[in-house]
């Protein structure tokens, strides 16, 4: 159908939700992961509620156009750009918290909701949500939910699928399904909720979401910032400390290179050759006692290293580890990978980007998760088309990852930046299943089409 | 294909893995839920390895004989009963643990091993499985994966869902395909690991799994034994446990029916008319301190209270609620149920149960997992068959379910019990997805036929 049938339909269903200035497009084309749609898309639409949202699937079925699904754009996975001849459906003017419940320990809320708006609100009653991405005061609880955001305090607290009890989906013809339950148990049929969780909007679009939410963990929070001859002694001190038994809510590791990167841009003396950064959290009743247990582990494995549980040194102690990738800019543009292994495998890891800058003659500041194996090794790079020298690292990165059993995406989700690699990981067989689910729910490839397949 | 020829090619393959003897196919007719199937199956085929597993498939496929999939036949659902004109493949001698990998806290073992074993093994290296069936001791890990199964322990310790990393499945026409990793954080394509947990068998035979599993929780265990005068006030005062924000590893409550089932099995003396009993565990290096907590929540909720560290007063506190379901087989054949509501919602669903037996004039003892909300009202009755009538006391039990946000079975699974209900939770457009997803992974209609859908 054309352009100009499709746009009236819309207008004349949903009047002034739909826009088309040249800005709005121009932003619809893009997300943080650098990439740039080849043009811009027909309209965005900002659904102000589920209705709209089915109004937009059915003339998207009637016309046959294509929809991409938007939360904030902060994706890093390409996965929300809207192009030629598609419709971007933007939720984030459903931004209502329709329930805080405490006995329950949840909350319902709509997919736009900004996680740190969700959180403000949590916070005032003594109450959070766990999912943490780096991005919380940008992205929305829908885009985290539709890639299945991880964040610091995963080790600890969870990944986003842990914290989703109930979803509300519109699927591709606009028909609005339920899947889920608010208890926090359920074996009922298929486990559709977790299917939805991480789906990278090509099965359905979320509009309503049951997530779990927690009381604020009583007690202190210990920081604890150390530094390492090299990056392998670091990574085997982070996995000492995993094997010690202790939980830190916060395990974070800069290699080398990241380390001079943020010394440089926040203008402190270069770092000792080779050194690699370490900042840990306790939270808890028992935070100082484990912070303690784990300042022996730092120094037992070559580490020197400092505790606070004074929030101000605290928060300064955090400030190396905040600062990369503002820090990365300085050099280019980055690109933000996303590789996760079993702990154990870490210094393995740490080890190969070494062999891989020194084979493609790059560096690759690294930042990880040390608590959870995931790995953010950054491309950095002029312009703004990513190199194929830069694909081809990449290329390695991955097989590396998945030979150490680990994965392609720990946490930014496949998007359009890493579908060549999908079936590497997951096999054509499964692949193939994969594809038929896609199919079964969005049999006319409506939903963000060519993402994540 | 005729039976005969069928089993001919599952002899010539397998030879002495395939079982015809009376008993081992009477056997194969029923599980715990006290059904039987209308008539023996083809064979019992003991697979020893994944070739044998795809060498039934593949039979299966090739002769288009139904497969039902079993591991101990200890499910309460109907999922494992085999029938006319059906190979019944058992897991049972896949017992091997392949892997104990402490640095990663994960393990890896074929479908087979029992629980309980499992978890001595564990045990030994001071390591754990967190999934608590109570029919731990007697159950297949693989079985626990199949029907998502949950426990005493899950409102700490996370359901077995939380606990599995990775799965080999071999599919309807014999394919291996792998889902998954070993690293604990990955959103690489579409969630098939979760979606095989909970699949009672028809979407693929699971043979081999990653799991997670946990150090030992260090610390003391301190157990609170309770009595209220009402069911009301003893699920009131468990709701104001969890409301306090201590988490108790173990919670469980008995209503009156139940207890005086219990004292008379015991032998103990009959508890004062109307009176519920509440057991709860803390543990952890806390333990001991939030059990005085929480003892101060139930003396405030107007019961009675006694708490011990001791092992052995631990376990005699246990005994009542252990003494549960050998105590229901003295009235006749137990039909257990298992509805799941938010935990808010647990003294309403008492009131509920009130209800239904004054409607039905029957008696239905029950017992919550009350930290989580998961409730096992059991029917009793005479003979092996159903009555009707308890049938439609189960069905408002599930109606009233549903109505407070809850679901059909928090723990058990669908099977054959259940399916008439799925609908009515589901809704028609998800059946039909679901139905969608085990015709995609299923076409022939191989794997447990007639189970869950
Ligand atoms: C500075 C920075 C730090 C970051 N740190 C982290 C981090 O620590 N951990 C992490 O996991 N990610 C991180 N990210 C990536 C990004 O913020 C997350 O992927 C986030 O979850 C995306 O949310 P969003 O609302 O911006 O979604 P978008 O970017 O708008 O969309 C992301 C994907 O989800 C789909 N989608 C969005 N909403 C819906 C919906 N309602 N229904 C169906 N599909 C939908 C889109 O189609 C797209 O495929 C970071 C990004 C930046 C810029
Ligand atoms: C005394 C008692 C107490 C119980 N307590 C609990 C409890 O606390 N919590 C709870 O959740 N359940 C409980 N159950 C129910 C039962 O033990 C669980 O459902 C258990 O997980 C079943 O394991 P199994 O090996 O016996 O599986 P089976 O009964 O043999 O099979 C159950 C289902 O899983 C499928 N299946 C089994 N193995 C595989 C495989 N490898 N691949 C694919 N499909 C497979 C079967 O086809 C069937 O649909 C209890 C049962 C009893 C008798």
């Amino acid at each position: 159908m054309t352009t100009p049938t499709v746009l009236d339909a819309l207008r004349d269903a949903l009047g002034d939700a739909v826009s088309t200035t040249d800005a709005v497009l121009a932003d619809a084309r893009s997300d943080k992961s650098g990439h740039v749609s080849d043009a811009p898309p027909i309209a965005v639409v900002s659904a102000r509620s589920i209705e709209d949202v089915q109004t937009v699937m059915r003339i998207a079925t009637a016309t046959g156009t294509p929809v991409v699904t938007r939360g904030a754009g902060t994706g890093l996975a390409g996965g929300a750009l809207g192009g030629a001849g598609e419709i971007v459906l933007s939720t984030l003017e459903m931004q209502r918290v329709l329930e805080i419940n405490e006995p329950d320990l949840l909350a319902v809320v709509e997919p736009g909701i900004i996680n740190g708006a969700f959180n403000d609100l949590l916070l005032a009653r003594g109450l959070w949500f766990a999912p943490d991405p780096a991005s919380r005061a940008i992205s929305t609880v829908g885009g985290n939910i539709a890639t299945g955001a991880g964040g610091l305090l995963c080790a600890k607290y969870g990944v986003t699928r842990d914290a989703v009890l109930a979803l509300k989906v519109v699927l591709a013809d606009g028909r609005l399904i339920s899947v889920g339950h608010r208890s926090v148990k359920g074996v009922t049929g298929l486990d559709l909720t977790s299917l939805m969780v991480g789906s990278e909007g090509v099965l359905g679009v979320i509009v309503e979401a049951t997530v779990r939410i927690r009381r604020v963990t009583p007690g202190t929070v210990a920081t604890i910032a150390g530094y390492f001859p090299s990056v392998v002694s670091a990574a085997e001190a982070t996995a000492a400390v995993t094997a010690s038994g202790v939980q830190p809510s916060i395990m974070e590791l800069l290699d080398p290179v990241a380390l001079v990167a943020v010394h440089r841009y926040l203008q402190l003396p270069t770092p000792t050759s080779g050194e690699a950064h370490v900042v840990i959290q306790t939270d808890g009743p028992n935070a100082e006692a484990e912070a303690a247990a784990i300042l022996d582990v730092l120094h037992a494995g070559g580490g020197r290293a400092e505790m606070s549980t004074d929030h101000a040194t605290g928060e300064h102690l955090l400030a190396v580890r905040r600062a990369l990738h503002p820090s990365l800019e300085q050099f280019g543009t980055p690109l933000i990978e996303d590789v996760s292994v079993p702990r154990s495998q870490l210094a393995a890891m740490f080890t190969a980007i070494g062999e891989i800058e020194r084979r493609y003659g790059i560096s690759i500041p690294t930042v990880a998760h040390a608590g959870d194996g995931n790995l953010h090794p950054n491309f950095v790079f002029e312009g703004v088309e990513v190199p194929d020298l830069i694909w081809q690292a990449a290329d390695d990165l991955f097989t590396t990852a998945l030979r150490l059993g680990g994965t392609l995406t720990g946490e930014h989700g496949i998007g359009l930046l890493k579908k060549r690699w999908l079936g590497d990981e997951l096999g054509e067989d499964q692949l193939a299943l994969q594809h038929g689910i896609k199919r079964l729910f969005d049999p006319e490839n409506l939903l963000n089409p060519g993402k994540m397949f």
